[in-house]
């Protein structure tokens, strides 16, 4: 099959004939249909230190993906040649303290699809069973596919409720236009959304008219901020941008008693005025990192359910498995919003 | 001045000239522009025996009210002539265990506005200082007299949040609508809205399009409700009817590990079948009474911020004083949303 | 092997030499080294009504049980041959939406181990791998067997913190002791103890010294705690005696805003003051039943190693299998704390 | 009357004769019967940077008192002369969003006791009513002037339960060892206790015999804390020290989905591996300043009841007001516990 393969820890990537991935007892063998580009995706395209360490080559890499079931596992009993799925990209262990504390997406023994184990860029996926969701059936292959990242802004976003209340999210990149998406469908009064690529605040502007855009380059966050909620602050910040100048004004654009979210990942270390801006003003800060299982997909159905914020509207490319390269470097460039490749 | 006058223990009211209240120092008086006809004000003029224990004669009733501040005790600091305010009907005493920890509303020393003191079918009312609530200058009087009951449909449906969540609203009347629109517009999933009033049903109609409205008398809610959410039931159930068998089918609508808000107060006790319906389901149940000083106003505020309800459409008669009478035998008959007197 | 056996729907058991269960590839079997006496264990013993719709015979009864591993299914990778483990009741289906989002207990396809299922009053029983809970070394085989009453009390008087807060336990039998000492060590400031029977308030007495015993017969329960505690009445009340007298005072002994536990089942409907006991005081009703896989286990096992209670003090009697009868008549008896069989 | 006054920005204090305050009509006159040295007395002693540019000389500090009411303001309602009073150092304006929201510690308006306004080290202090705590008649003065310090290390240890949880405590002045009371009564599973100071030490190990204490000068605390929960880290860390190293100790020391109360205040910004120690890890973070009115005091309260933990055992050192200077030296040297001054 064909198949995106790192090959070395050099930069790039080749297209490759691989074999089909042999499937274990509780495995499940998936024929790709759609694998979105998430940054982490890039980041190994990239070589990019921050994740080298955790990769092996060869590794076939991309996660986020849905297809057919086209085999299974002799133990496998809840999916079925032929479901449709989407994959959760954390594999669980099943049995650590956080497998049996219902935090398996925080398993001590984790493994990471298409990081630590061969992945989605490719015609077939091999996947234990424990990872399938059972797409519903009016959910194209598509929308299957952009699930798991629109699980990643749900579950930050929404890790404490934002009924009535006034939100920033910094960073427009597909998460941050999810997160968006999410907390004015679930009721937030007032939301701001900030971000430097004009492409990206274009692509918010035209999704979400009630939103007040914010370019950090054009205007000052915080005084915008401050002034448009009466001198108090926001209720709640969710930081998607990982940049550390960004990471700051989450902080300072909050009220007292307010509520950061810290999803996107800085490159290094961030100093943050622990006095003023956490202590000082009873700050709650909640990092958060993949979904939970399955808690958020359930989430996530709901919302789409609400028919308040159509997800593939986020969608702005769509490439044959053999276009990955120009796909990727199209990703990295902060002209685009989701990408989708077609093995 | 006039004001409407419960005279006796008998039923019916009086409309007479009184004297002008006197306030003290704490307190403030105000001129009454527009106060909304509760359900309690009906079971004082019709001499319930629920509500009468708590009655004094002779007693100005009517508590749901907004007006224009006209005279401000010697040490009121926070509120001066002319100040348009609301009135929190909740009277606390401000040292009692409960008001000393954030429940001012369950006060160990409650009185209750037009119930145990003077109220507001009056032109003039008397009130502390410390139950005013400064209306933003884009809110008419009308709007005004309809927040405490707003504050009662909010506080008791958001005693957790609904977001993505399937909720069941049993009753139409205003409360009820008033719930409808809060839970819709803080994210609720898919809203049922039991009533079996035609009126009220086709109120719900006409205001909630994506709500699913069902008349028990015509179908059986709770066949209607396991169906439509696939065999699993809502996971909130919000009481405002106060009627038994309503009761007891909120209960049974629910899905394992549901959050039911009881509101509306029955006539007498009710047996539940708490082995089935709570125990074994796990079942979260919230008393809920009045509002948050002032969160719930505040988040009320909020609400009415995102403007996706808007609670005048609720009212559906307006009346001059005089026509009291008139005005209550209408609110009693389940014909009319909310009504409002004009002093 | 020999099992207590129910052989038919009337009254009693027998005590028979059966076929050792033959395990399927998921299973594992135990060879049981301890099983304890339950209340529903009594009940399907005396043929009630309320457990007897969900038995068809032959059923080898007994669920609280803790044994070593003799074999293992194919596909068992977490636990081994040797394994010491005790045994969660409720058995899940692993693919419900219960089980999906990390409430496996409350499962749809909920199968109950010793009342569905052959259970553990037998020398040998089968349970699927994912109810097992390996023991740490330090626990007896006795101790293993009333982890799952443990986690019956620990789950219904934890739903909400105590710390600092006042506590009435309805009920001294097994489950209430284990929740007095779970409450006491978990920063209870007050704890009230009620019980009719004069032995187990005894019990009661020896064990927790700190504790208020009150026997209902003898001392009226409002009278007594509302006085206790200021004429507030207690922040968190626990219900287990499942008696329709004892649920509601349960009610009307918690103050304003408090919690309320329900877990011992009542044979039927109960009436509650609804209006006065729920709506007014903003009561917090939480139904309980069974345990958290794995939340509560672990928060037993917290609880235990902070070694301020010895549960295997609420044992008073031993018997080996063959004894049945006479262990599940004294249990019926209300003479006895926890009893355990040795097959 | 005689005061430590505050008279200039250089270094020191005067004990000084100046006039008895003259109260308003909401103001009470304490005389005040003990004081304690918080750590922000010394930096004001000290001149301090971070707190100077707040005060406003001449000023008497001191803030931790308690006292007997000795004269009521006309408007007075709730304390009467006789009265002995412990006093809560926030004053809120009751009237801001955060007053109204039940967040008067983080009153917008808020004029801190002793810091801004006249304080506590002199005969007489003046009060607003609305600060004013009533000892209960079991409290001496020296417990009533502790009740402040108890709060903060309350309020931020318990911002979440500890129930059977493992608790790290960052420092061992007087707070920590508050905290560590605090978490023990309430029900912590395993408590470690890190400080540099000998003689501090050397009090945790006196007072806590179950608490582990760790000199992280002499031992890595977060191998020592690691190995022994393990491997995975405690559930919860308490900062206290305000020491960045310790700070991000605390950090690296918490298990996945751990929480961390951050309540010493840092000299200046902070580094943080928000990547390492917050997202991935998914940890709550809260900062926590001061103590809620009044749930704070009712907790504290609670704490005391239940007699695990005699806070005064933490006061090492008792003089009169005279001796201010030797006593706020003491303070500063970490030498001591906590230290009083009685006027």
């Amino acid at each position: 099959m064909k198949a995106v393969v790192k090959t070395s820890q050099a930069p790039g990537a080749e297209l490759k004939d691989v074999d089909i991935p042999i499937i274990g007892p509780r495995d499940v063998l998936i024929k790709v249909k759609a694998a979105a580009i998430c940054g982490s995706d890039i980041h190994i395209f990239h070589s990019s230190p921050g994740i080298m360490h955790m990769v092996k080559t060869p590794l076939t890499f991309g996660h986020e993906a849905a297809g057919e079931v086209v085999s299974t596992g002799d133990m496998v009993s809840s999916i079925k040649k032929g479901d449709r799925v989407a994959v959760e990209t954390h594999f669980p262990c099943g049995h650590c303290y956080y497998c049996q504390t219902g935090a398996q997406h925080n398993c001590s023994n984790l493994v990471i699809f298409g990081v630590q184990t061969d992945g989605a860029f490719a015609e077939y996926a091999k996947v234990p069973e424990v990872v399938c969701w059972k797409l519903p059936q009016d959910y194209s292959y598509d929308l299957g596919s952009i699930l798991e990242p629109l699980g990643v802004a749900v579950h930050g976003a929404m890790v404490e409720d934002v009924n009535g209340k006034s939100v920033a999210v910094f960073g427009c990149g597909p998460i941050g236009l999810f997160a968006i998406g999410a907390v004015t469908a679930f009721g937030a009064t007032k939301v701001f959304a900030l971000e430097v690529a004009s492409k990206r605040l274009a692509m918010a502007r035209q999704l979400f008219s009630s939103a007040i855009l914010i370019n950090p380059k054009e205007q000052d966050p915080i005084k915008t901020i401050t002034e448009a909620t009466d001198g108090l602050g926001v209720d709640v910040a969710i930081e998607l941008s990982g940049n550390p100048a960004a990471i700051k004004q989450a902080f300072k654009v909050l009220k007292r008693e307010g509520r950061i979210s810290l999803i996107g990942i800085p490159p290094g270390p961030v100093e943050l005025e622990i006095h003023k801006d956490i202590i000082l003003k009873e700050t709650r800060v909640h990092g958060s990192f993949g979904r939970l299982m399955w808690q958020t997909w359930w989430q996530v159905r709901n919302l789409l359910a609400m028919d308040k914020f159509d997800p593939l509207s986020v969608i702005t490319h769509r490439f044959p498995l053999v276009d990955y390269a120009k796909a990727l470097e199209l990703a990295a460039s902060g002209e685009a919003g989701k990408i989708l490749l077609y093995p």
